[in-house]
């Protein structure tokens, strides 16, 4: 499997659908990471282009993976070691095509269904299995810009639980998400 | 689907395998209540006997449910309006035997395969899905103490993912537990 996971904090919504760049979460970085590693994500990229968010993270990441925490905690240092914090989207992007020799197929997630260019669970699933490089984009705030979706090849269907509530935190939303595109269980 | 989930902050393990009371989380609330929304569950009971992280899961929950955040964010206030603060486990299962009259099945989660009375996934969703009263049990820190395994019907199953790795946090194992359990797609 060539699963690369990148969570983008500009361009997202905010509540009223202005563009905005995110502030980078702390339980993002530990939850999303972990998650990465224990589904075999080969990197998560930390997507923001302010400079002050850059430095959090890293700090938050040196604390886990060279600091105290790493032999505090090996469990975080393992997890934390596949992040990168990169600036923008297209960065990241080159970063995979430069580990796998091939653009990868950029599917986007959203809260909502959309009309076009959809892609439900099960064939995103054969498409990760066929070994085809895929980058999985996650928006943080009100969701991914459609900027986004719109550079994207697919957009995966939304998570929908047994209710017509649906407001699921990212976090919970991509745990949900990487266990039916590549969780194993009987 | 009758369905009720609890988080239990008391008995659990720290790092040193010694039993604590754990600190309520923040985004354990606000994810855990959005979860348990999403999936149709119809109580989420946060367990803690300390005092004072009963007055911060009453100060969270009421700025959301009725202060400044309920109009603010009208998703959050439902989310939260699920969740019941109660001391002890014995507290939280009495609530739902008056609810449901009849005594839940408790089904505990742990990082770690069991040797006794352990259940797959595919049976515990035949049990959720006969209507039978289900008390799923997630614990906080370094997992949940014997005790609490002890006294459950059934142990599931731990989280795997594609690799030996499987250090999810509570918030992430949650979301793909009831996926799994409850979730309906293609």
């Amino acid at each position: 499997m060539r699963l690369y996971i990148g969570l983008v904090h500009y361009p997202v919504y905010n509540k009223n659908r202005e563009t905005i760049a995110s502030a980078i979460t702390n339980f993002d970085l530990h939850d999303l990471s972990r998650l990465s590693r224990t589904y075999g994500a080969k990197r998560l990229f930390i997507i923001t282009p302010l400079k002050s968010q850059h430095t959090l993270a890293e700090r938050i990441s040196t604390h886990w993976t060279s600091g105290y925490g790493a032999s505090y905690n090996v469990h975080r240092k393992e997890a934390l070691e596949i992040v990168s914090v990169v600036e923008t989207l297209e960065e990241a992007i080159d970063s995979v095509v430069e580990a796998e020799k091939e653009r990868p197929l950029l599917i986007s997630t959203d809260a909502s269904k959309q009309d076009d260019r959809t892609i439900d669970y099960l064939h995103a699933r054969e498409i990760l299995d066929s070994e085809r490089t895929v980058f999985l984009i996650f928006g943080t705030a009100w969701g991914l810009h459609e900027d986004v979706l719109m550079m994207s090849d697919f957009i995966l269907d939304p998570v929908e639980g047994r209710t017509d509530y649906n407001h699921l935190s990212v976090r919970t939303a991509a745990g949900i998400i990487l266990d039916r595109l590549a969780g194993r269980y009987k």
